[in-house]
């Protein structure tokens, strides 16, 4: 049985960790410049913090920096270890790591909050590695705490990761602002909540650009004045949605 | 126990027909001007399809006109009944309607198509009515339908109408896009499917502006320039970037 190490200990590191733990595979040692929450990240699964990065468990099969992207770069280079090391970002190449003799990538596609953890099962899992028995050990991992264990090189993560921001940042922000929308008339966002749900359930079921509907798909010029009228006290607002009509009027057409 | 009567043949009158056939709410005539259509949606329900819009059951107690908007006005002209009339658009006011002794509006807030029809009891629903007899027979009849009946006034339904369209068109627009990021690198959107479904829940689950991560939430320049640099070869693409990413920064930096 495989043994890991994790330096981090927010949202990803708190996924990998119950995620892991989950799956009864050993979590040797947890490092964190943020103490305490490292320490109760740690207490939680019943592993062992330290204090210092150099004291990691060296012969653990892969440790994880479930850390910034920023932070990457810098703190690889002061880990010490015999085995694998991983990053988890979406947006690094895998050469980041390149000063290793056996490293990879290890990025959960999908929003992680520590608070409300997805069931990994469920979330795809894109790696990579430097050789075949990199990509071996780590798919084996893998395939411990996720049935959706996927070889994706570097570039492809990139854009990944890149439609991972219009499929839920973006969208995520486009909900706030209709929430904002309603909250200004004083009227309920509840109402709007079966619409999100059916939104997404219909994109998953379907090619999302089958299901458009609406003003600008159906280039209703009278209705799309009406809403532009209604959001004349808020230019921002007024800018994604014409930019977004606009964008619609374009992809539709070129089909 | 009431009737009616449905104007139309398209996903509104489809949806209509259905719920209130389902909930035994006798639907008497229906008339459309795409007679063929019509046809089918009397023969799905056992009710009667007629030719002539005079020709329909004039003591019907609600006859819905579930057509296009810029329809609305003049085919409510030609519509004759003895009792109410009403009109399923988010946009446009009740007072549209007001050559008629009695009339409202049933506006069901989801986005629905006739072939993957969404279970009516899920559906909230807007009504109006001219005055209180109007307003209690409309409740009354939808109250058959939807565990999820709400009086909204012309003005709010028309920001509810807007909500909809960030909500589920522009957000749909975003998978679309998403999509399309993939396809052009040959990589499945099978891998964004959980993301989806998880950016749904939780805008469901709490309020969206708190959910909000990603680059343009950091002020992440560094990932967001090679987005950016992503998205080189797509000029709309890029600009729907730039402008989503903007308004981030703008809610997040006013709150």
């Amino acid at each position: 049985m495989y043994s890991i190490n994790i330096i981090g200990s927010g949202n990803m590191a708190c996924f990998i960790a119950n995620a892991f733990n989950t799956a009864n595979i050993k979590i040797c040692t947890i490092y964190s410049r943020n103490k305490e929450q490292g320490k109760l990240l740690a207490a939680s699964i019943n592993s062992t913090f330290v204090e210092n990065i150099n004291s990691i468990y060296k012969d653990a099969d892969i440790t994880f920096l479930a850390i910034s992207d920023d932070a990457i770069e810098s703190i690889s280079k002061q880990t010490k270890t015999n085995k694998m090391l991983v990053h988890c970002s979406g947006i690094l190449p895998l050469d980041i790591l390149k000063k290793h003799n056996s490293y990879g990538v290890f990025y959960p596609l999908q929003t992680i909050t520590k608070n409300d953890l997805p069931n990994a099962q469920d979330v795809p899992i894109c790696i990579e590695g430097n050789n075949n028995t990199s990509i071996e050990i780590l798919t084996l991992l893998a395939n411990n705490i996720s049935k959706h264990v996927h070889n994706i090189n570097s570039e492809q993560r990139q854009y990944y990761h890149l439609a991972a921001v219009f499929a839920n940042n973006f969208s995520n922000h486009l909900f706030a602002l209709a929430n904002g929308i309603l909250l200004k008339q004083n009227i309920s966002f509840d109402l709007l909540k079966p619409l999100i749900a059916e939104t997404a359930k219909k994109a998953i079921a379907q090619t999302p650009i089958l299901n458009q509907t609406g003003p600008a798909k159906r280039q209703d010029i009278s209705t799309i004045n009406k809403h532009l009228q209604l959001l004349n006290d808020d230019e921002y607002t007024k800018q994604v949605y014409k930019v977004l009509t606009q964008s619609i009027i374009n992809l539709h057409n070129i089909k």
